[in-house]
């Protein structure tokens, strides 16, 4: 299958509809990018996405990366495509902070969709290598910048980040690998055992950097015990050239549903008591508190926003993929005629159904993307201040709202296929299997749903989520009564409403100390939340696509993009935000069954 | 991991629950059955599925039917096991109608219950076999079932149904295979192509007898000329010893997401002309109208149910297995306690969450084997017409919202399990890939939601389905005092009423002939009424649990299992029947935006 993307949609989100301008604006990028630079990225993108990148994909997941002998082999193809995409500017170089000629967010994002949705095992190789290197630039010192920076943007290394360990999982904070120092302030020697690391090893690249937690001999208990230590596979000097083995075993890889072109490695760290670490932040202060876990937390909001972008880019190409056969298989009659399956009245509310979702849900991701662009560059403090509240709200709901999401979308893209949909002859068996795990990895839903309901409602008193929300009522007042849209934003204040009524249950619930009722219903909550922002978005991009409508003749181009636009908006507010009414009810019965029922019952022995 | 199943809920079901004795006191069955053999059947199954069938079933989805030189080789052990259980009576022998000794379904599906949920594919295999079976005892001449049933049955030959083609997937009468007369008025020769043959070819069996769709020279148009035809890989003689290859050619197998132990094929009748079949039934009549399709479909109700099932089953497994883990995985604290996550809020809402679903699902599901068996085997006309009824509701809604929860379901369990549930290591990431296919088969989603809107809602002008409503409103007035249980009967009164106004919705869409709305509102409609049908179930089994539990000590063994069952009708009532409000809000406001937005709006190009 040709790849397919709705590039349209990304340069409306660009170019029409968010302030994209103000982060252009900004000292780090107005020397470098312009509005008009738009068009060409994603127009370039797309095309190394379907010459480049997609041929990958299926390759990938039928050839699976192997280990034998203690080594393992990327999947075919994997170290070229990676080289390229680092070497030509759509990886790290481009997403990474403070480089120079580095893209803003909203920029580099609207290209690597298209790559993380082409290949998404691809799209977490480059993402991980992001993310440590985010992290050495960010924490480590001008020696470590010198030693790693240069090979890790160049696309010759690779970088990942070592936190699970079979005895912890969700629970970050009983890791059992430890740092014991050596004569050297700076260099521990790192000892334990690493699980489910992404990407971990593989025939990509001559080195790879793993940013691994682990409790110095100092540290104190739980999470605040962790530091953060740079361990190479191959040692690397400080000149930058490779030195000799580190002593970090590939001892497993894991036989996955999916994203089979990326290995998930359990990795021994010193195994003969060999292994070295280059320490990131300071040591343990006198408590043996140490910030590893809070330095790796400070760079994931993005990549747990990139988590949900990553499913929804998935669920977009399965849409796109569903749409185009709906438009070609012909089955069934209508009034004597047979008829493209498109035709069908399940079938057209089956794609509209994933056109809304996944264009509500990418609406609320660039928010996100927005929103970090402007928190980390802007020159007004205040507003950067705003944004990085907003940022830290979003990241939740997009993590868990559009992993949850993407998974219905591709069974529902594969249902629009019926039975050849359930074979690898077309890639959306591969996307339901890959997109799975986004529900999983960067923190489970539950955590997410905890996240909004614990913190980020109630940080600073409250007062940025009441904000926050003042936001989404104000558009709410100022446009309710535009002409053919009078019901869809009657339903957005109906959820808003909602929404505040859960925030007020949840404030009593606080204050009560119901700690079980704040679990059992985090991740309603959260889903209701999301759903008041993906309507929000969806009607700010229908109002843009009603004036457009106005302006353009019947016979322009464009015209159909526009009404489908104003479609996915009064879809999903009548078809989808609706239950968030009834989630609330749900939420305000504070029903116990699942509480009260007694474990015993519960295990079928 | 070892097989775990709820056998205890199977003989709540059967024993407590359900009149199974006015089953057994049919003239078929009286002489061969009594209540006392129910736990001894289901005690042995659950034997032979834990030793015997379970472990086939990785061991199918890590070697997959082979096709090489022609030639299907089916997963290893895959025959002895087939072979097993139609010879000791687990498969067709006692799932058939009119065998002597045969069970009725309650029985039968009881034990078969298990044998799916050990190896889905297995399941299929013996499914299939009964529904080629039951086609030629209840069609076959006497010379037919000499020649074929004696194997079938004994497990030397399995059989098949050939329903779909290249171009005749969901609507099967566009079918371009054909069947040529012969000298034989009853023989005739078969030419065309078959694909989505489940279990089409394989190493289990020396022969395989398909039931094949096909239209004769004289048959007329669409799926009413369609007539159905016995042919066998192996022509077989009328003293039923095999002769020579009867031209049945497998010229390709799917490769498919999942369910990979029975090879789907594409098979070629006739490739040499030499393919020959045995009429089931009457010939053509003047208008060229054959019963080839309506034979069929008589017998799909069973096995429609019987995908319901299927994917119940799986779901079912996947969440005894969550549970076990949930039960034993410690990670997280609570009041400074490292725990097992089944003390956490959110694993203990998923756990529930899947146990109210499967079992309530089971119920439905049962109470359809239940109508099926009185509709076959009562005596008493009138209540077997009743029944008859009651089977052909409850048919759609246990294919469709069976398989559309389990896939959800599914998913439930291996968020459960976290990272691990997304490897191998664990059964459930394969339940979700073998069970996907189950919204496919067997009539998809869409043509299940069609199916009650259109035909079961208003066969015998609307009779019936008032019959169906009007026993749910009687249990509701003479329960809904229940103490304990006001706020569930009230929520089953309300979800009753939505469905009432749904119905008389689309009396009024059917008067006004807007067939748009009466496809796109079907599969909503079908939940509804599904969520109705299963909350209706579980407070059926609540009022008999808490009858139990005001008779046991609390210390008695079975405490925790009515507990369990009292906890599965609460939450269903008070966290999943809600939805049945919201959706026909939903369907009331009739929102047409994916009729109305353009076709070339919904396509991405």
């Amino acid at each position: 299958m040709e790849f397919k993307y709705n590039v349209r949609d990304l340069k409306f989100i660009l170019k029409e509809w968010l302030p994209t301008e103000e982060v252009l604006e900004c000292d780090r990028f107005k020397e470098f990018f312009g509005m008009e630079d738009i068009d060409s990225i994603l127009t370039e993108a797309y095309k190394v996405c379907r010459e480049v990148v997609s041929p990958i994909n299926v390759a990938g997941d039928r050839n699976p990366a192997t280990f034998e002998n203690g080594v393992v082999t990327s999947p075919p193809g994997y170290k070229e495509v990676y080289q390229f995409l680092q070497k030509n500017g759509w990886g790290s170089s481009s997403e990474c902070i403070e480089v120079e000629g580095g893209m803003p967010l909203l920029l580099f994002k609207g290209a690597f969709e298209m790559i993380s949705a082409a290949c998404p095992a691809m799209g977490s190789n480059i993402k991980l290598t992001s993310g440590a290197t985010n992290l050495i630039i960010n924490y480590g010192t001008e020696v470590d910048k010198k030693r790693f920076l240069p090979k890790m943007l160049s696309g010759d290394w690779q970088g990942t980040m070592n936190l699970t360990e079979p005895s912890a999982g969700s629970d970050v904070g009983d890791a059992l690998t430890k740092a014991y120092p050596t004569d050297d302030p700076r260099i521990y020697k790192i000892k334990g055992s690493k699980m489910f690391i992404t990407a971990g090893d593989g025939s990509m690249c001559e080195n790879t950097i793993h940013l691994v937690l682990a409790r110095p001999t100092n540290g104190c208990k739980g999470s605040a015990g962790l530091g953060l230590y740079i361990v190479p596979k191959y040692w690397v000097n400080e000149d930058g050239s490779m030195g000799k083995p580190n002593d970090v075993t590939t001892v497993a890889v894991e036989h996955k549903m999916g994203l089979k072109g990326s290995a998930t490695c359990m990795l021994n760290h010193g195994e003969n008591d060999e292994c070295y670490g280059i320490m990131l932040g300071a040591p343990p202060d006198k408590q043996g508190r140490s910030q590893g876990l809070a330095m790796m937390f400070r760079m994931m909001n993005e990549s747990r926003i990139g988590t949900g972008h990553n499913a929804n880019n998935q669920a977009s190409s399965a849409y796109a993929q569903a749409a185009l056969y709906a438009q070609e298989r012909v089955q069934g009659y209508i009034k004597g005629e047979r008829v493209p399956i498109i035709k069908h009245a399940d079938v057209r509310r089956m794609l509209m159904d994933m056109k809304a979702h996944t264009e509500g849900i990418r609406a609320m991701i660039f928010k996100g993307y927005y929103s970090l662009d402007i928190a980390e560059n802007s020159n007004d403090k205040v507003k950067a201040k705003k944004y990085k509240e907003i940022a830290s709200i979003l990241t939740p709901l997009i993590k868990c709202y559009g992993s949850e999401t993407s998974v219905a979308l591709s069974c529902e893209a594969m249902q629009v296929l019926g039975g050849v949909g359930y074979t690898n002859e077309f890639p959306i068996e591969q996307f339901l299997r890959d997109s799975k795990i986004l529900t999983i990895w960067e923190g489970t839903s539950f955590i997410h749903g905890q996240d909004l309901v614990k913190r980020k409602m109630r940080m600073g008193d409250g007062k940025p989520f009441a904000d926050f929300m003042a936001e989404i009522k104000s558009f709410i007042d100022e446009n309710k009564a535009t002409a053919g849209l009078e019901k869809e934003f009657n339903n957005l204040d109906k959820a808003y409403s909602c929404l505040d009524e859960v925030r007020k249950l949840y404030e009593s619930w606080h204050l009560n100390k119901a700690s079980e009722l704040i679990g059992l219903y985090a991740i309603r909550s959260l889903f209701i939340c999301s759903q008041v922002v993906v309507a929000e978005c969806l009607l700010e991009q229908a109002l843009i696509a009603q004036k457009k409508l106005a302006e353009l003749p019947e016979d322009h181009f464009d015209v159909n993009f526009y009404k489908g636009k104003v479609a996915s908006a009064k879809y999903y507010a009548n078809n989808v935000l609706p239950n968030a009414f009834i989630l609330t009810e749900i939420i305000k019965s504070a029903d116990k069954a699942s509480l009260e029922c007694p474990e015993e019952s519960l295990i079928v022995s």
